[in-house]
């Protein structure tokens, strides 16, 4: 999700050798980053020669010798089966864009922290210094003996879809861009809680996205398969259909399985009786066009910092309003899934992250609302406690149905 | 260094459903390995919006501009500067051989929360699923962005010595093979020792090297620049000299600065009236050969778990006895060495470790013994907490010294 953008450089003041302090001083944000958000540490003792001899050698050349006549018990012996890679290439940082694996390290190490955090899964920041999608594939794969699970994120469409889906193939862990699927099993699940709110059907519901990159794409797969009436993704030129001549290949297949309505034209135009918005554009809606969608409607604008339509203009036509923002109600927020589903697949072991698992997760994340549902609360806070236990228990029953379970 | 070997099948147990144990149920090494030896954690507070707002969006979007801007800052603001990859493709581990990435992993791991417990040194596991040279160079080049610094581990001979060079050249982050040159500078360490505890200079010792691999090289090489009088290195075919006609090229190399007599034949006939005797091959040395050195001889067994000559054998000639084992005086361990090298290393930014670095690292560790110098104390114990912060601060002031500091 995109971030709010400062630019460093427009409230400089000077250094006491005349040079120019390339940050705000007083920026909270810096005072907390110095250092870095993250260390490692010790789960066992090494406080005297005997702990050496069990945690190094000799006792570890035992452990060694274990997994390599048996190779699955790596799982049990070391920290494989509790880490996931965070992987990135720096190219589509939050709204930053591409600005190098350097720069982007404090989202991974923030990304890691929220791991521990909220799912109690250990996460390693590892930003790459190559953009080529061959390059990317096979360092992680290389990467792979390491890691009990990839989290992809930031990384720039299309190359994103085909980094995934390459390391889908070529691995037996979960693989898991969290800008596309993340955000769509939270956006499936407030859209979930409104419906029950309004006493429609998802089969009733007839969604417009704005945004066919990486987060609109695979919302719309989301919502396509978790039964939604029909879908319509606009990108800048306008809705995506069939009869497009401009589309990439990744688009071209988006138009196979989306706008059922055979709808063309502007994003205004397909808003005008559509039943749900949800938009990860960075754009802007007009008023107008809001006010001309179906009664009772939702508005998730997600763009951050600038929601695409804003949400005190929203509520005046739509029964249920959702931001990116924490400071408005129902913040569709990534948190909410990626440490869960990590941690349900992480706890069985599974090979991959189906859309199975992804769905269930919507489906827990939405009921932790329970009985206390409400216009202004159709997804939990990121602090309740309640939210990665959940996702975390439905993602490994649901690993365990479609057997990609492996204990 | 070697560790012990047994066979995990060697003492199978049957379980319920009839199969075979993998290991010893009742071994305490693997009870302590079970989940892994380390953990991440967060350093910042993550307790409520407003720190999400801070260690996450949007507040990270400010610091990751400001290194975008300002790449150094990443120094500042992110862990990489506390942080060191700790790679192996696992195919020379301890004294197991080529077992694969996922069965070093826990020596990985316990290296690294060595790097915590005594460097105070956050470090990452990265077991690489490729042996090729091309490919590991480039795979830690990619990786590096992350990384304040990378330690080599496991990786067999010679590649090993490829890897390292061509990612000295390419990186400018510390990149050390600890097999190499953690083992080179505490032996170096316990020699400066013994030579002071005999009244000796280094100069006017002689010493042999059993074994030719990344320990036995690298420690002839420190041995020379430290300035020993001679030094003649053995492998399996006898003394490595500029005669002979079989030698490897880094051989060769060898030969060209070491040896110094021009001696030939065999590690017994190189042992006749030698000073020193520094085993890092994992053969015997019979007890004739001890007998036949000087007088007032130091000899260094470092085989794991099997010295090349038992101590209580060597103590019958040799004035100051040496071996890699815990339970037995002066154990020439590399955790006397790595933590605070790259501890001190990453305290300045240094950009590489020189060789002046590695001789200072020598004679910090050296210092630490002081006026307790006795022949079964020319090397502090792993637990001293004095060493690791003298080898740091040597290690800092040395890189300044020679220029490699960048703060």
């Amino acid at each position: 999700m995109a971030a709010e953008i400062v630019n460093p450089r427009s409230d400089n003041s000077t250094d006491q050798d005349g040079g120019v302090e390339p940050h705000d001083s007083f920026d909270p944000a810096f005072a907390l980053h110095r250092g870095g958000k993250m260390a490692v540490q010790a789960t066992v003792p090494v406080r005297d020669k005997d702990d050496l001899s069990l945690a190094y050698t000799p006792g570890v050349a035992r452990v060694c010798t274990a997994i390599a006549e048996q190779p699955e018990l790596v799982h049990d012996y070391t920290w494989k089966s509790s880490v996931v890679a965070v992987v990135t290439d720096g190219t589509a940082v939050l709204g930053l864009g591409d600005i190098g694996p350097e720069a982007s390290l404090p989202v991974m190490e923030g990304k890691a922290i929220l791991f521990k955090q909220f799912g109690g899964v250990d996460a390693v920041p590892l930003a790459l210094d190559c953009t080529d999608v061959d390059e990317i594939v096979e360092t992680v794969v290389r990467l792979a003996p390491s890691f009990g699970g990839v989290n992809l994120e930031d990384i720039s469409a299309p190359r994103c879809f085909e980094i995934e889906r390459r390391l889908q193939e070529r691995l037996d862990i979960p693989v898991f861009h969290d800008d596309q699927h993340g955000t769509a099993v939270v956006s499936l699940a407030a859209l979930r809680n409104a419906a029950r709110l309004t006493g429609r059907g998802l089969g009733d519901l007839r969604a417009v996205i704005s945004g066919a990159g990486a987060a609109g794409i695979a919302i719309a797969r989301m919502l396509v398969e978790a039964g939604i009436g029909d879908v319509a993704v606009a990108d800048r030129k306008g809705v995506v259909s069939r009869d497009r001549e401009d589309l990439t290949p990744v688009k071209r297949e988006l138009a196979q399985f989306t706008n059922k309505a055979g709808l063309s034209g502007s994003l205004e135009h397909a808003l005008a009786g559509a039943d749900v918005f949800i938009g990860v554009s960075g754009g802007t809606v007009p008023e107008a066009a809001v006010a001309s969608m179906a009664e009772g409607a939702f508005v998730f604008a997600m763009a951050n910092p600038n929601p695409e339509v804003h949400p005190d203009v929203a509520s005046k036509y739509a029964a249920v309003v959702a931001t990116g923002r924490s400071d408005f109600p129902n913040q569709i927020n990534n948190v909410l899934a990626f440490p869960g589903i990590f941690a349900g697949a992480l706890q069985v072991r599974a090979s991959r992250i189906t859309q199975g698992m992804k769905l269930a997760a919507a489906e827990a994340l939405a009921a932790v609302v329970g009985d206390d549902l409400a216009a202004d609360y159709v997804i939990p806070s990121p602090f309740d406690e309640r939210v990665a236990p959940a996702v975390k228990a439905a993602v490994a029953a649901a690993a365990r149905a479609e057997g990609v379970a492996r204990r």
